[in-house]
C-alpha cells in the first residue's frame, strides 16, 4: 500500500472560489475577521480574491485590501486568482505570494468561460512569467487546470490534452501547477491514474489538488490523490461556492471536513478542527440564508476525537 | 498502487438499516415493489427486514412476507437481519439466503443495544450454527462486527478487539464475517488497515464493508476498503437510516452515489443507474417528509456518463 503524506495543507479558497459565486457581498471587515479566524485556526494558505474587474465580480472587488491584510500576518502565504496579466500585474504590485492563473482543459469550457483558448492562456502565463522576473517580483505563478476530468459542455476532457497544457504551462514559465475538477465529474481512480502521470511530468511542482463535491466524491478524490503524494488541497469553509459556469456544478470540498479526514488519517495540517467549526458559525452567520454544505457541523466530531494540532495563534 | 477488483456489490439495506429509522410504515406492497425495482436495476444482493419482535420494530413486522417474495426472483441473494437464536429460526424457515448476526466490539454499545456482552453473542452464533446444521439449510450466517472504529457510548475501540470478535464468530461458525462503521466514526486509513488486517484472518469470508456518512467519509472509505479487496458495501437507497441507538449517527453510505462512484471506477455492479435514480424517486413519494440524502440525485449524471450495466430485467 502506498505510504501518505506526513503533512497536508488545506488551502482555504472560500474568500475566492465561494463568494464569487454568493450574491451577498460580504464587507471587508468580515473578510479580514476570516482571514484573521482562520489563521488563528492554524490556516497558513488563503487564496483571499481574484484580480478581475470589479463590475464582474463586485463580491471580490476588495482583493487588493484582502491581499495587504493578510501579508501582515506572519508566515501565512497568501494567492490570488488571476485571468489575464493585467490581473498579474496587480498581484505582483500587492506583493502576493502566489498568483493562480486558471486554464482550462475543455476548450469549450476555455472558450466559454475565459474567452481564450488553451493556447492563449499559455501564452498569457508567458508573458505574466516576463513581467513577474522583470519587476524583481517573488510572486509565484501556478497553472490551475481545470475541467480536467470532463466538461459539462464539451463532455469528455482527454487526460493526454490536461498534461499536454500541464507541460505547456510548465514550459511557459509557470512555478507550479495544478489540477482542478470544475465540473465534479472526478472518481478517484481517475483521479490516481491523472495525478500519477502528472507527478511523473511535474514532480514536486504539481502541487495541487482542487475537487467539487457535486457527487458526493471530494474526499475520495482526496484519498487518492493522497496517495500519489500530492499534498495540498483547495477546500472551503462550509463547501461554499463552486464554478458559476457549469451548469448544476456546486459545493467545494468542505475545509472542515477534509481537516477532520486527514487528521483522523494522522496528517498533520496544523488545523485546530473545533477553532476552524467557530469559524464555520459565523460564516453561517454572515451568509444568512446561503446553502452551506459539510458533514461534520451537523454531526460534530467524535468523542474520540483528539486535537494534535500545534497552534501558534 | 494496489489493484481494484473488476467487480462489486452493492448490498441494499434501506429496507432494513433504512426503514427501521423511520417512523412511517411502509405498506408490504410498495416494499414488494421496491424489491423489484431494485432487482430490475441490476441489484442482486437486498436485505429485506429483521426477525425481530414486532413490538419492537413494527416497520420491519412483514419480513417473513418479504423474504417469500424476494425469493421468487431468480438469482436473487435474499438477507436477513437476526438478533438471536429465535430470529436464526425464523430465517431458516423462511428460507432466507443469508442471516446477518450483529456484535458490536464496543462492550458498552453492545449492552446497550443488543443487551448482550459479545462473547454471548459469540455464544449465540454456535449455536445458529448447529441449529441450522440440524436442520439441513443452507442459510449462510454473517458475523457482522458494529462499532468497530469506535463508539459514542465507550469511546475508543481496540481494532485489536474487532479482530479478535472476528476469529471468535468464525470459530463459532460464522460462514461470513463483515465489518460496520455503526456511528460513523470510520476514516480511510483506519479502514484500509483494519480491512487488511482482517483479510489476513478471514481471507475470503471476510466479504463486506457497511459505512455511514455522518462525516461525509463513506465513499473514501468505501475507496480505501477497494484497495484491500473487499468487494461488497452495504448501502441503502437516498441514504436512509443509521444507527438509531448511536446519538447524532445519521445516514448509511446511498447506493445510488455508490454505484455512481464504483461505476466511474470502472468496477462492474451490473446496476443501472438511471433505474435506480428513478427507484429513489419513487421512495422520495413513498417516504414523503423523510430527510433523504445523496448528492447523485440532486447533480444528475454526468453528461459523459455511458452505462455499462447489463441488465436481465
Amino acid at each position: 500500500m502506498p505510504a501518505f503524506p506526513q503533512r497536508a495543507v488545506i488551502r482555504e479558497v472560500g474568500l475566492r472560489d465561494g463568494l464569487q459565486s454568493i450574491r451577498t457581498i460580504v464587507p471587508t471587515e468580515r473578510k479580514f475577521d476570516w482571514i484573521r479566524d482562520a489563521y488563528a485556526a492554524g490556516q497558513r494558505e488563503i487564496e483571499v480574491g481574484s484580480f478581475v474587474p470589479a463590475r464582474l465580480l463586485p463580491q471580490l472587488a476588495d482583493t487588493a485590501e484582502l491581499v495587504a491584510y493578510a501579508k501582515t500576518l506572519p508566515g501565512l502565504f497568501v494567492s490570488v486568482l488571476v485571468p489575464n496579466l493585467k490581473g498579474a500585474e496587480r498581484a505582483i504590485e500587492t506583493q502576493a505570494d502566489l498568483m493562480l492563473v486558471p486554464l482550462s482543459a475543455s476548450r469549450a469550457h476555455s472558450l466559454a468561460n475565459l474567452r481564450k483558448t488553451p493556447e492563449e492562456v499559455v501564452a498569457e502565463v508567458a508573458r505574466m512569467r516576463a513581467a513577474r522576473d522583470a519587476s524583481g517580483s517573488r510572486t509565484m505563478i501556478e497553472g490551475g487546470i481545470g475541467t480536467a476530468f470532463g466538461c459539462t459542455i464539451q463532455g469528455r476532457v482527454d487526460p493526454a490534452d490536461v498534461l499536454r497544457y500541464m507541460q505547456a504551462l510548465l514550459d511557459a514559465g509557470a512555478d507550479r501547477v495544478s489540477i482542478a475538477d470544475t465540473v465534479g465529474y472526478a472518481g478517484p481512480s481517475a483521479v490516481r491514474d491523472l495525478f500519477e502521470k502528472a507527478r511523473v511530468i511535474a514532480g514536486e511542482r504539481f502541487w495541487c489538488g482542487h475537487f467539487h463535491d457535486t457527487r458526493g466524491l471530494a474526499l475520495a478524490n482526496v484519498y487518492a490523490a493522497l496517495e500519489t503524494g500530492v499534498a495540498r488541497f483547495d477546500a472551503t469553509l462550509a463547501g461554499i461556492g463552486g464554478c458559476p459556469h457549469a451548469p448544476g456544478a456546486s459545493g467545494n470540498a468542505s475545509s472542515e471536513d477534509l481537516a477532520f479526514m486527514l487528521a483522523d488519517m494522522g496528517i498533520d495540517t496544523g488545523i485546530d478542527i473545533p477553532a476552524l467549526l467557530n469559524l464555520r458559525a459565523k460564516l453561517a452567520r454572515w451568509l444568512d440564508g446561503e446553502t452551506l454544505r459539510g458533514a461534520l457541523a451537523l454531526a460534530g466530531l467524535p468523542v474520540t476525537y483528539e486535537s494534535t494540532a500545534a497552534i501558534e495563534a
